[in-house]
């Protein structure tokens, strides 16, 4: 047994060690973070993911990091990616930022150049060629909760352990620079021992009594609240709480767009009342949750997709928000009064009960899932899709939807029992979903390799990271790929430039895909009709995850999910005021 | 004729008008830019050029301004990218930095919400969820040389002119912030008839004095002087004084690796002792550049990659380096010295004639270009690949490398007149070169259609960017792409790691790529022996370039051009320093 071991294989143990417990680290090799690399090998259980270039990287990472959470028997979900020195770490900026924007836990590790040949200012490749080696951790400062260098050896593993743990609680990108000289440094194996302190901070007590009695008052003062279940309360591990808030209260409950497939929270529960999306709502959910004298809304990520463009019309002043790190109360904020803290004493009070004694649960008018009959020989349309994809889905599937007509067409979803939605809808960069696609179904398959990740994606938003189909084929991975072709930027021609030939994408033969990236053992399969897609959906074979599939979905050019019509028109008037 | 035009189209014609003369935009779609990109269809002649991703625009457009400098009858170049706010411009920065690093003029447009709602603070898609919608700029700044935003309608014009000019007179990238709401504004037409001032700042005139007065006294005192040619001369208009300087004085001539294929610079000239690479370079050139009693370097690009890890070593501290913004004489510096206005006024002073009348030309040996005998059925290598490529090119073609054992290799091979070499080899991002090759093949084939545009990229970095192929095809161009197939990343493998899991890849199928992308007129093939390069170099019909073509070169996985495994030595070296 060795009394000691390096600071760069440290780094890997701690992101392995439970309760982080990262089975994958992705990235790119580089000549900066070769020989840290090398330490991935020496954890047992951990294995490189090798993606097929950074910014796709990054969404990996995303995507497993998500999963991690929703799927994790831990609070929440990490995942760190591995990139060198400029120009690896700058390509997977706009990843980092996604993953900051919506609350996704990260550490991005960078390989930097030593010590000593900074301290010389060489003009190294990957440098701007002015002898600043800085400039880069100054520019992921902006989209990072923190940033780390490993300078000083005495300070190693702490400030490790710190980039780890504020990534962790914050849920939100950290940066770590780990310079080639400081990877061989030994250091003592007890440092492994002593666990990672990844409480949360503790509430501030005065503020956190004051809220506390103010919810619970306007609990007992109200006639018919509404819970609001929004993405942070997946994000910061708060959905326990949610659901027991819901069956200890009865209140109704609704989803936004970015909570779909929120574990814990169920679809088909009695209290549901449907997706809130302002007025870009079914009418049944848009009435159920704006007619309520209290809204409680847990984990808000108010952004304009996620709101129908900011259309929330609550006939109450009566709302309370928890987030991660603050309360509101009407307009009264409360700083250092985080939601999961405060959450837990409201269930725990013994006022809850007393506070609800005269509550009638509300009438909830339900099905706000739409279905038609239509003619099966009739071209396949996105209406039909989405609500046919209700009956396809099982319990457990990973859903993962491009910002698109997809993220929109997918509110039209039923989802079943511990389904897990991904969608970057405040971010909204097309792609993202390849990428998060390749990591999540890393993740989902590390916890059974039954587990379906289920990805939809434009044709146009595929064509910037595609690759990344590659790297699911070269770890064996079983997704199902459905390809909604449409040839374009469908939802840009929505909002400007039907006819635009900058909307055009060039047509591509995706049932080529997986053969060109070195796919074997794999399936394409192209829809046109109706029938096509029921035959699929009715195949207990097709059911099964046993290889890689592409699903084209052939679909006219304007052929949209109607919701999403909407959103357009809210968005020109937004974009014009 | 109307009195009036957008604020968006005065952009446009600004970039399209002499001396600019842009006829290609490139970039990708977004909601905040969607627009804009409507004015660039008012303007005749110019064309939008969509790429597959924002990385592969920003890369796209250095290729297309490096053609333009290069082959274009103005000083310098330039080039446009267009992205979307947040997801769209973070994509681009990697290439956005290389451009930086490497002086390359280009103007990175962003399109970004209107004033009205960054000043709302809404919590838009494409947003951090912050309200703040100024931290992409600033992230910018790091790596352009300035960044403008058109606040006031007042400004704009103004804003846009600053933007442009600094790009192209400073050759770096600058970064402008198109609001939507600024689109359709509204200014005289008349704004267009005031020429942009592009004009170099003036010398400082005492410092400039005292730098020709010690220039012509080093070189009436030295016996045997040498002119070394790197890359700054090329981006910064400076060959032509370059060529008069060594066709007046008749001092022998390198070229630095990222000067290879510079512009009026010719490798068959008399004076030309081969590429100057520190102790990687060929005995001969390193022997006639290394004993010289006078060193005159112009647009020194000192990195790692360009000198053999920093191994220059001149026999004399008789130094003088021009530089874009300083001249440097020795140790003193010289700030304000700009390298053009200065060479000017040396080729120009009565004074040259007389510090060179004693001069004896030095004798050169020739030929650093090596040539051997290879049975025709053995297997491709690289070492005969460089050599024999200098007999299948032709005046006029633009070479691509990519960092890897494609821009180490290409110093082996003897360039013809007009030659355009573009490698990344400062900034080093692997995948650059497939990007630039789209941008450069526009701009080559605008010249006149029959230039050839000759990429070489490894399979390993041809991932990384893979998608934009499909542009070229989109576009019609006829690229020669020749994939250096190696089983994955070989030039990391000889630095560490040769074994290692992480330098691997995914296997592709290289010869289904032009077709999965949508190729019709294409050619595939594949290139095993010796034999089999020798038929299609000595091919009339392959010689001309009408259509698209993938070439896959079967290598050996540690095939290496032989300086590349002496620079990894050095470079491991520098690593561990």
């Amino acid at each position: 047994m060795p009394e000691t071991i390096s600071v760069g294989r440290y780094l890997f143990e701690r992101l392995h060690q439970a309760p982080i417990g990262l089975n994958s680290i992705f990235g790119v090799p580089g000549d900066f973070n070769l020989t840290l690399l090398d330490k991935i090998d020496e954890v047992d259980g951990l294995q490189w993911r090798g993606n097929a270039n950074e910014l796709n990287a990054a969404y990996a990472a995303d995507g497993y990091s998500r999963i991690k959470s929703a799927m994790g028997d831990g609070s929440g979900g990490l995942a760190a990616l591995v990139t060198t020195f400029g120009v690896g770490e700058l390509s997977a900026l706009n990843g980092v930022a996604g993953a900051y924007a919506e609350h996704v836990g990260l550490v991005h590790i960078v390989g930097i150049p030593s010590i000593a040949s900074q301290q010389k200012q060489l003009l190294l490749h990957h440098t701007l060629g002015n002898g600043n080696f800085d400039v880069f951790r100054h520019m992921s400062a902006h989209i990072t909760q923190t940033t780390g260098i490993l300078h000083d050896e005495s300070q190693a593993t702490a400030e490790i352990d710190r980039c780890i743990r504020e990534a962790y609680v914050n849920q939100r990108p950290t940066y770590l620079a780990f310079p080639t000289n400081m990877v061989d440094v030994q250091i003592p194996i007890e440092s492994l021992d002593k666990p990672l302190d990844l409480s949360l901070p503790k509430n501030d007590e005065g503020s956190e009594a004051e809220v506390i009695e103010r919810v619970l008052d306007m609990i007992s003062n109200a006639k018919d609240p509404v819970i609001l279940v929004d993405a942070c309360a997946a994000r910061h591990d708060c959905t326990r709480e949610a659901k027991q808030l819901i069956e200890l209260t009865k209140f109704k409950f609704a989803l936004t767009p970015m909570a779909k497939g929120s574990r814990h929270i169920h679809e088909d529960d009695d209290r549901f009342v449907g997706t809130y999306v302002g007025t870009l709502s079914y009418p049944q959910t848009k009435e159920a949750v704006e007619s309520s004298d209290l809204v409680l809304s847990l984990g808000a990520m108010l952004s304009d997709f996620n709101t129908g463009s900011f259309s929330y019309s609550y006939q109450t002043s009566n709302v309370v928000e928890f987030h991660s790190d603050y309360t509101k109360i009407k307009k009264a904020q409360y700083p250092n009064v985080r939601m999961k803290e405060v959450l837990n004493k409201i269930l725990k009070s013994s006022q809850l009960k007393e506070a609800i004694k005269n509550y009638k649960p509300a009438e909830i008018k339900k099905d706000p899932f739409p279905k038609e009959d239509v003619e099966p020989a009739s071209k396949l349309t996105q209406h039909y899709l989405w609500s046919a994809l209700s009956t396809w889905l099982r319990d457990g599937d990973t859903i993962i939807t491009e910002t698109g007509t997809s993220s929109f067409g997918i509110i039209q979803t039923k989802f079943p029992r511990n389904a897990v939605g991904i969608s970057q809808v405040l971010w909204g960069s097309i792609g993202y979903s390849v990428g998060a696609a390749c990591g999540a179904v890393m993740a989902a398959e590390e916890f059974d390799p039954k587990n379906r990740v289920i990805l939809f994606v434009g044709d146009g938003s595929l064509q910037l990271t595609v690759q990344e189909l590659s790297s699911m084929i070269r770890y064996k991975n079983k997704p199902y790929i459905f390809i909604l072709n449409n040839s374009g930027y469908t939802i840009e021609k929505l909002i400007h430039g039907e006819t635009a030939e900058y909307n055009n994408i060039q047509p591509w033969k995706h049932q080529k895909l997986l053969e060109t990236f070195g796919g074997e053992d794999i399936e394409n399969v192209r829809i046109n009709t109706i029938k096509d897609l029921n035959n699929i959906f009715s195949s207990p074979e097709f059911a099964k995850n046993d290889k890689i599939r592409v699903i084209e979905l052939m679909l006219d050019v304007m052929d949209l999910p109607e919701n999403l019509v909407q959103q357009a028109e809210l968005l020109a008037k937004t974009n014009s005021g």
